[in-house]
């Protein structure tokens, strides 16, 4: 499978055993795509001349010449498959560190149900996404017929900054349980809800969600991973995980189906968000309170680009 | 209803009372283009975070914040609606001049019948459209089989200057009145007929026609008012005034069907320019005689935008 | 018939007589293409203000004007017809120089038949054609299919340099034919083949190929004139000629269709190879033994467009 990311095209395979494999989509002969080519066992063979690549990216066979040059190589990327996703590192191989992956446990727990949509290909810049998504005020204006509430504003929402993340926390204390959480968790009277959104750099977010009462208490997560292709153009990685409803078709479908729905609604929005800034890319533009969270998220990312640079 | 004019993004409404309002087409917080969002009474409310907009442009409600900065405001273009159409002033608004606005008004005169087609999405420049109104000859060969007419070079165009005007002026004297005029005229014999096309920079013209004889006349003008949308794409407004055939279905078939026909045929000329020009800005090019009145207008075009800055 | 080579806009049409004639495809006046004009007789006029061209580009007549100024002319390009196609020489006239075409004699001769299909547009520089014709490294790879063979490499092949020409050859001998050759040559046992391919700059090469015993030859050629419109598409020209099979339908057949369908099969990678180079122009790449013939005649052509400028 081949794709481009951060602007460099890749190629995705895997290994006989399973494990995926990550190489530079452009041979380092006469330029194909890699993926134009074929697997043979766990190496990639060039459609154009026949060059063999194995998964560190070493060219292995070059037909009709016997010598194999050093600089016969294309860019091998480090991936890790986890959390039902397989992650890349576009950087310097050296600093890859799995550590850095978000902890996305829940993915993997049978206790957890996990719902995994296929990517959306947005044509924006992914910072846009994460606006969006440290953003709950946007659910009473662009998903207003879907999961809107107009009474968002009630309760007031808190930013905070760690080291390595940005949290937007607002508690909805006693109040009725909307109407899918009351029949998933057999809620009789009020609930406290949460909606808790926790960023990390560079744009991976989780947004918590869910409510509890004396007894008891359930819990759903959407995860969002947008991967941009280009300055200009993200695959949308998004998931959902929850701890109740397993095995129920119907509680399924909302997350399958509904949610996913929900998720389509932003991307006319965004769209039309970077169709504007390409019209004029220095427009005006104003803050406001419901920024604070988005703002922080950014300014975060700034420094650890200027830090790095 | 969203529309980019000048490269500017603008949003169109009409307040409850059919006041026309014309917009910044970009909230001044995410940029979401406000014809994204929907209309309350005579105010604009955003699609993606709520704020709502006044007629004036100023923000009158940001949701979940009480304070409203000075700054939150979309610029407002003066507009008038006049002559069945709205005029928009993308400039300064102080310097906005309903006097501007060139006097059509025979769109609005109970003795004329106007035709008013559905404006053409044009991808050339504005200019280019000038000079096609500006320029008679091209009958002959655009139109060769609708409206052209071979003899138009025995009779000479002359080429006037004032202030604010070009004028290109042809009579015809003493020749037989084509098919349309004759019936519609109920002319018997020879008639003397007339060609003038009057032309207002930036991009106004108006093409007179019609014909006269010792008893009867009849008049019929086509009003062109192409707005640019970029330097390379333009929306061509234009109609047709007459005083005579009001009520009568033939005719008005004509000017609703045929002579929008006839419009059309310049099209792709048009977009074969401006792909020429795209190709190669600065191809040679030779001026004729019947380019007076076109260059005339460009120079005074270029005149006023040299007094301006 | 309009086309842009070389990024120049160029109209193409026969005299009465027949013989082909080039114009600039855009009128020195208001720069309409003169393709969408009309012929009238051996000139062209022009469909927006009726100039009317004769075949040396000569402005011939103005409509309302009676004197026609000297400048009032479009680039008239040397063409000839040859070899069942045309040739159009895009520099200074005067150094067009027939000598320079191919001898394609085959192509006119009756003991040879010449198929020739309809060109290919090619979204890719014409010099990583030129790179796939004089490779016959990738039949192996990009048509295993259809005409690979994966004894390529057992017989070396060796690169000439000529001062206006670049050889790579290759003979296979004392093997048994392929299919094709065998049933339209009649061979019987084993036979010496020969993949011979001649280019000569900017553009032009033959692939000879055939096979040969004591008693018989066959051979056949593929010529490849591809021609840029732009610096990222080419106009590809090829057709193929043969000593054999003369009017028989099923090898007419294998000409017209299945080697069609091998050109094409490289078409993907042209294209692709370009997207590549468009992503990132600077890419890495190295050299292999096999590019020995691709890389003498890309300094070749660099040699003479440094002597010109």
């Amino acid at each position: 499978m081949g794709r481009v990311f951060l602007g460099e095209p890749v190629v995705l395979y895997r290994k006989q055993g399973g494990t995926p494999v990550a190489l530079e989509d452009r041979c380092c002969h006469r330029q194909l795509p890699l993926s134009m080519g074929k697997l043979e066992g766990d190496e990639l063979r060039c459609g154009y001349h026949g060059l063999k690549f194995d998964a560190s990216g070493t060219c292995v066979e070059i037909p009709g010449q016997s010598n194999i040059p050093p600089q016969a190589r294309v860019r091998a990327y480090p991936v890790l498959e986890k959390f039902g996703w397989v992650w890349i590192w576009m950087g310097d191989p050296a600093k890859a560190d799995p550590a850095l992956i978000p902890n996305w446990w829940w993915a993997e727990h049978p206790d957890w149900a996990f719902s995994r949509p296929d990517p959306i290909y947005v044509r924006c810049n992914y910072q846009l996404i994460s606006d969006n998504v440290l953003d709950v005020t946007h659910l009473a204006y662009v998903h207003a017929t879907s999961i809107g509430a107009s009474s968002i504003t009630e309760f007031p929402a808190t930013t905070e900054r760690e080291e390595r993340l940005v949290r937007l926390t607002r508690w909805i204390l006693d109040r009725p349980p909307p109407p899918l959480y009351r029949d998933a968790g057999g809620f009789e009277g009020n609930v406290d809800r949460w909606q808790i959104v926790e960023h990390v750099p560079p744009c991976f977010s989780v947004n918590f969600a869910g409510c509890k009462d004396a007894g008891k208490r359930i819990d759903l997560m959407a995860l969002s991973a947008p991967t941009p292709e280009s300055e200009k153009t993200t695959h949308y990685f998004f998931g959902f995980v929850r701890n109740f409803g397993l095995g129920d078709a119907a509680i399924e479908r909302v997350f399958d189906v509904d949610f996913v729905r929900v998720f389509n609604e932003d991307i006319p929005v965004l769209e039309a968000q970077q169709r504007m800034l390409d019209l004029k890319p220095d427009a005006r533009k104003i803050d406001l309170a419901v920024d604070a969270a988005p703002l922080a998220a950014r300014r975060m990312l700034e420094g650890f680009i200027a830090r790095e640079t």
